[in-house]
């Protein structure tokens, strides 16, 4: 969907503007708008050092109803204190105030550097700045698109549509991460309290300052869904999507997903329509978590892993998981190494059962071992497809139904330089 | 103790040879007999991809009594199917055959390349060879403490002794491990059945071929003690050293530990004789575990993470487990960075109970986060003193009296050539 974006589902303007929180010159303070209260629901990190917009977004997300999502790069507004949580909910009232709403109904969001008090001057000069460019032009998704990026070295969006009925229902989604990624994000239903972090560092080609360390991903739609319904999608939703991406397997204080269904669209209700619905908003966010990997600090290749036929489908995700994570394997794939043990050992020691003598690993679809054993298959050929911008490794136990796919990309020295190499 | 060594212990010998096993020419099989049955307890991998010899080793450890360990390093015998089942007890029949004792009081030990069968020829010359010189000099230790190594730069060995009425009872033990460390063992009861697996790359200054990947030790006391008090001893010992090691968290297929009581000193009975042998015991334990953290593979540093305050012992070691593996703070530490926002950040995503509004973190000493918000501290000192060969990293919460250490490394470019930069 090439002309789809982030605006093109009906009833939301957004628009992204310079404040001068990030080094570089480019947006660090977003708005988004929806032109009248939207069906939310929002899934937050679930470390148990979270930031300040995430105590305050847990509160204000929990009535279902959002008309805005105000945000800044550059700074993570984490470990820092009360005055930090009067930060994150001023940003609410100011952009409240500018949109015509409740407070309670704006998501404050932030990502960047942890442990320094925002800037308030110049994010208040932002979001007073940025709400009078707001449009829902391709130009106002990008500027938005790129008030959230930190150390990421591109924008990630994904769209889809879907028929209800006569009508067509418009999805779409933003979203950052690169680094301090390994979000295990739940979705929200009552609200919850505590203190916060983040993370900073150097990069190559990436913006020095404002180094983060944060998965955050905005979804908007024209549907008319119910919240109730929303919240059901959504949690496997992200399960499947932002929960089974891997950098680095660090859980970020910030991480935040968001889906804001606007209602200028198809009413969404009946398990039909609510599956069509679903499966598009699964494609959306699966795009996005794929752009994550590849995004990845240092990262040369996406690898794909898959498991099927574990136990459960959370017993997949945890093999699958175990994989993605290991240093030894993100350097095998790195080096184009078709070292195989690695892979099996990893599925091994995800704590779920796993039967080696009954299971066949294939990487980019060449079998290098089954039932215990290793085969035969020509080296040189399958390390020739490892240098591929995507490796694929699929792992097939036989003992059940369960199927789970992971996302992460290989370890590099870059990525060593990127998180070693600079000083906070 | 500078003249004990694993023979220092009355009534064991051991030795080594190199079998060509190994590319290098350096001792790879490895005998270690008591010279008479040795109350003994194990503890192996709970990986659910376990080598042969682990396999094996599990029916033999479950007995209580052993006579003697034969190994070899430069193939893992993991992931060899039945053959590989058959070789591991092979090894356990000559070595009996030549010790004089039954097979099922011998445990096999193997560490190298995973998914190739064990080249028997050379294995059983190099057994009968290493069985002709066995005895209980240093010399005869340090052969048997290069027969286990791989990647490792160099031997590793701890001793203590303790006093037990008017007798000296000595303890001393060898190890070995430099990648794919993240044990997780747990103690032998019963006994097993299973699959196999192990790892493979080149290394600057250690052996480009027999590539491991595996933690093993094997610790000699000369206390009589009854097997059933010495597992009792042994699980929360490996539990507070060898299992709380981790270089990459990549718990190995090989993962052994096994001590060996010949009964020719004191007998140690009684609760205050178990304390102070069980003091000497993780005394020689933790010592054995942090030069694996020292030599971890591209490893320029130890670092010490402590966890105190938490509400279980359980909890702190996995607060200190999730900032010891963070690729995050790993990468700081290579880059003597007091980004301390990594490591709070990774204590919260361990899934215990964290409040980061009641902890503070110190940095060598000297603190630079307390009660959720950061600290105004000389981070170009901090750094200087995050230069040296071992950096201590202590967090301390106000929950209860959970105390945990765990020992890991830092992440260097190095370590990405040593597991990136060669083929299997």
């Amino acid at each position: 969907m090439p002309d789809l974006h982030l605006l093109s589902p009906r009833g939301f303007r957004a628009g992204g503007v310079h404040a001068g929180i990030k080094t570089t010159d480019t947006p660090d303070i977003g708005l988004l708008v929806a032109d009248a209260p939207a069906a939310a629901v929002a899934a937050f990190t679930t470390n148990k050092v979270f930031a300040a917009p995430v105590k305050v977004g847990r509160i204000h997300a929990a009535g279902g109803r959002l008309r805005a999502v105000v945000l800044n790069s550059g700074n993570a507004n984490a470990c820092t204190g009360r005055q930090g949580e009067r930060d994150a909910f001023r940003m609410c009232t100011l952009a409240a105030e500018l949109v015509g709403c409740d407070a309670a109904h704006v998501l404050p969001s932030s990502t960047g550097i942890i442990g320094h008090p925002l800037p308030m001057e110049k994010v208040e000069a932002g979001i007073r700045d940025v709400a009078q460019y707001l449009g829902d032009s391709l130009e106002h998704a990008l500027l938005f698109g790129s008030a959230i990026l930190t150390t990421d070295t591109k924008r990630k969006a994904a769209a889809a549509t879907v028929k209800i009925g006569r009508e067509t229902v418009t999805l779409a989604g933003v979203c950052k991460g690169a680094g301090m990624i390994g979000p295990r994000m739940a979705v929200q239903v009552g609200a919850a309290a505590g203190g916060g972090a983040g993370g900073a560092a150097k990069a190559k080609g990436r913006s020095l300052k404002g180094r983060s360390a944060t998965l955050l991903s905005y979804l908007t739609t024209d549907a008319k869904i119910a919240p109730a319904a929303l919240r059901k999608l959504f949690a496997p939703t992200v399960d499947a999507s932002f929960n089974a991406v891997t950098i680095d397997d660090h859980t970020s204080t910030n991480d935040t997903a968001v889906l804001l269904a606007s209602g200028a669209s198809a009413a969404v209700a009946g398990d039909r329509d609510l599956a069509k619905f679903k499966a598009a908003l699964d494609e959306v966010c699966q795009s996005l978590a794929y752009q994550i990997a590849a995004d990845g600090e240092g990262a040369t290749k996406v690898v794909v892993v898959r498991v099927r036929g574990a136990d459960t489908d959370a017993d997949a995700r945890a093999m699958a998981r175990a994989i993605a994570n290991s240093p030894l394997v993100k350097c095998a794939m790195n080096g184009n190494d078709p070292n195989w043990g690695r892979i099996v050992s990893a599925a091994g020691l995800a704590g779920v059962p796993f039967d080696p003598d009954r299971a066949t690993l294939t990487l980019q679809g060449t079998a290098v071992f089954r039932n215990g054993q290793p085969l035969t298959y020509d080296a040189a050929a399958v390390s020739t497809r490892l240098a591929e911008p995507e490796v694929r490794v699929d792992l097939t136990c036989k003992q059940g139904k369960g199927d789970g796919t992971v996302w992460t990309c290989d370890l590099s020295k870059e990525y060593v330089s990127i998180n070693a190499d600079y000083h906070t």
